[in-house]
């Protein structure tokens, strides 16, 4: 990072429950070729810039767990851990209050600038080149986020099992993350009171009407891993 | 096939185009594992049913080369070829004028209630549950397609580089093929003028007013072969 550009966050949300309740291990912590799928999360953000601060948001429960799998293979991307919440949208807020705290203790007036990321834990997928399209749109724009178009025709249904219209794909695209935006901005947005149609953080600062985040071409690769279909998929592509 | 059951036709559309014209393979010719996509195509519908009537549509140009990868793989599976149109609707056309000559020459009332699917021909990783799954609702609903949820947060551009919003994802489904209808039914759809928004074939149907075709489960694997790393994909998932 050159000494004239503002300092960069990225929080990674690594919501997977699971671990101690005796069901399924958390996507997360999955093996994706040679480590555990966060591990390589955090890599990508790391190989982008090594200046980059990251901030990873993890259940309380998994903590033994992540740094017992930091010290096995050997892991030393450095991060700060917070405690995930109840919804994403807690997290995240838990992930903003780290950010708003660090930015205040060194003082700068707004901030300097600041950019922070939001990112999904189970996307390992993200290229550097998609980071860095992002984080640079949204320092011209405050808000930014990748995204792709629908390549398969797409119907719309009134309702589950009812009548459905075939709609136009050429409107509608695929939102990804990570979503970017002027740190200022985003901790105010947070302050709104949770609604359950914030399903991303695009949609809770568009909310605030702070910002309208612009879209930027997102990668075809970073993909979410929620299936072991995906899991399939994502080996290959790596 | 039992007796008691109807006719069933396969209109397998090949549609891609180049091979004359000096630039890339068509898709349904490149290879997928041990062999190209197409002979993949056709041997899905072939395994799910050895007496289903399989039409291939195919860019005439291309005829002399699908003869010559039959023979090099030793490719038996039955089927008859028509000519591909300037459109996709044109093609399907084309196969649906084979059909109806067929069904005529066998002097079945009202065709028998010969169903009639019509399939991408680069979508090879189509299984036999899915296949069966969309016949055998288009037997009661006389039309049927597969499709599957849309996993990711979806945004609606008014234009392109314009304002977008965000859209309730669990609303909308992206649609696969084959999809499935009443022999009579697809031949009458087939006989409106062509339209732009002619999409794929559960459009033509819906726009001629003659059923409103019906949504089966389909499946994350039944993926289009359209770009490089499609094929990365779809080798994984095989």
């Amino acid at each position: 990072m050159n000494a004239d550009e503002q300092t960069r966050f990225v929080i990674v949300v690594a919501g997977g429950k699971g671990l101690r309740m005796g069901g399924d291990m958390p996507k997360q912590f999955m093996p994706l070729g040679d480590r555990p799928v966060l591990l390589h999360t955090l890599d990508a953000f790391y190989r982008y810039d090594s200046e980059i601060r990251i901030i990873l948001v993890l259940p309380d429960g998994q903590r033994v767990y992540w740094h017992n799998l930091c010290t096995d293979y050997g892991f030393t991307v450095p991060h700060r851990i917070v405690s995930g919440g109840e919804t994403r949208f807690h997290s995240v807020k838990n992930g903003l209050a780290l950010v708003e705290n660090a930015l205040a203790a060194e003082g700068t007036a707004g901030f300097g600038g600041a950019l922070v990321g939001i990112h999904d834990g189970v996307r390992p997928l993200i290229d550097s080149k998609t980071i860095a399209a992002v984080y640079e749109r949204a320092d011209f724009e405050n808000g930014a986020y990748p995204a792709i178009p629908v390549t398969d025709s797409l119907r719309k249904f009134s309702a589950p099992g009812k009548k459905s219209v075939a709609v136009d794909r050429s409107k509608y695209y695929l939102v990804q993350t990570p979503q970017v935006f002027r740190a200022e901005l985003i901790i105010k947005a947070y302050r709104q009171e949770y609604r359950p149609e914030f399903t991303d953080d695009v949609s809770v600062v568009e909310a605030s009407g702070l910002c309208n985040p612009v879209m930027v071409e997102g990668s075809r690769k970073n993909i979410k891993l929620t299936t072991p279909l995906d899991f399939v998929i994502a080996k290959a592509m790596m």
